[in-house]
């Protein structure tokens, strides 16, 4: 990940006094996105894994659901164009240039977002459970893999989690970005997501949550906060929603029937 | 801000033991912009203050400068719709619609994102300048006020200040939302941004430091770490650029020549 820091000169003032150093900021990068040569979205990412981002924010999006789906995907990493080409047209893609959710807090534009899609999402079908045990164990190991964050404070992070132990984990300044890596590499490499567990650095907004209900992710956990949409929309869609997990504390916003331990 | 949270039902796991209680949860609503009857977007946010919010938002994607363009703004709150009627047509709105830039970290789809853009940018031009102990009492007021971060955890806030003082101040889940909600009161009550310090309580990306630059707002301040894009781009449009203000420290990463004291 040190590719995804840069030095630049700054003026430090502290102790009353005013210098020049050098300090590490985070790299922003811009990533277009073009499926079947029309350009789709832009979007501003850390560098690298861009095949696995793409990938990921299409089948967030509902574009993809398999990696059979996808005929080629060709980086132009100098440029910053990624370029997908399906199997088949895809009827979603018009939606997604024409309808544009631009999001809240910490989030960005999700296409297909409205109460409505909620409603008819399909539940997360899924009978796993986690105990509280490994939710705290799981959460300790997840500080412990955010290395860029305490470099420099600007990255989130997201890890697929299988039982106590993570199994992929990604780093971006983007908390959505952060997640559709690990949903585009589950995908390119056809990894399962259901029955696991995702752990995020960023709070749990609807979208977030609806990304999750959508790839079939049965156990969401933050350390942070979920909205009340976020919290309706779990209870909703059957995902089991835990956040503010600090130490051994833990809240359980919905779905708590697949947290064994501490009855 | 009462309103802006919910008393949701959860449970609480905690030494070992796990009851259900009353949580507060920050709430979430989203808000669709009817542009001269065109569906131009919906944001997710923080309930309230939706003039302010679509004004802001129209603004920071320069469809709107002045409050003489505004014809009428009809807010229905129960279905969530504003309606803007502005008295000429926009040629920037089909833009908006066809042009999608999905955003990093916690950012937000902005439409006229690129790097040519920013290079036509109009350099910020103030001559106005901040002492170093006016940043720390101002950072200290700015925690003070942010409420309902500290009620939930989950929300962004915004300032905008003269000198030593802060005189307007917004909360949003988003921190793009918190700032718009800024630059659309200014333009509703016809109050200058220029010469003016922004405070933001979130990261500070290339958007965030484009729409600052946009507004011509001379010097933008955080508690937290910017991108080295919103950097170069501070650097490129004049912005004075101070981050991680934290007690008596800060960094100063773009025109410090704004900034006076400790020398």
């Amino acid at each position: 990940m040190t590719d995804s820091v840069e030095q630049v000169s700054i003026e430090r003032v502290a102790g009353g006094s005013r210098s020049v150093v050098e300090d590490t900021v985070i790299k922003e990068t811009p990533l277009t996105i073009l499926l079947n040569n029309q350009e789709l979205a832009t979007l501003l990412c850390s560098p690298g894994d861009s095949e696995y981002l793409a990938a990921g924010f299409l089948a967030s999006e509902g574009l993809l659901s398999d990696k059979a789906d996808i005929k080629s995907i060709t980086l132009d990493d100098r440029r910053g164009i990624i370029r997908i080409v399906t199997r088949e047209e895809l009827s979603g893609a018009g939606e997604v240039l024409f309808k544009r959710l631009v999001t809240s807090g910490c989030g960005r534009g999700a296409a297909f977002y409205s109460a409505a899609d909620a409603r008819v999402q399909t539940r997360v079908d899924s009978a796993v459970t986690i105990s509280t045990h490994d939710i705290f164990s799981l959460v300790k190991e997840f500080q412990r893999h955010s290395q860029v964050y305490r470099e420099t404070g600007g990255v989130h992070s997201a890890a697929l989690c299988e039982g106590p132990h993570i199994i992929l984990f990604h780093e971006d300044i983007g908390r959505h970005n952060a997640i559709d890596k690990i949903f585009g590499e589950c995908l390119l490499k056809s990894i399962s997501v259901s029955d696991h567990t995702l752990v995020t650095s960023g709070r749990i907004s609807s979208e977030v949550l609806l990304k999750t209900a959508r790839r079939n992710v049965p156990v969401l956990i933050s350390r942070s906060a979920p909205t009340n949409l976020a919290v309706r929309l779990a209870q909703d869609t059957g995902v089991t929603l835990i956040g503010f997990v600090r130490g051994e504390r833990m809240n359980i916003y919905a779905n708590g029937w697949r947290v064994t331990g501490s009855a």
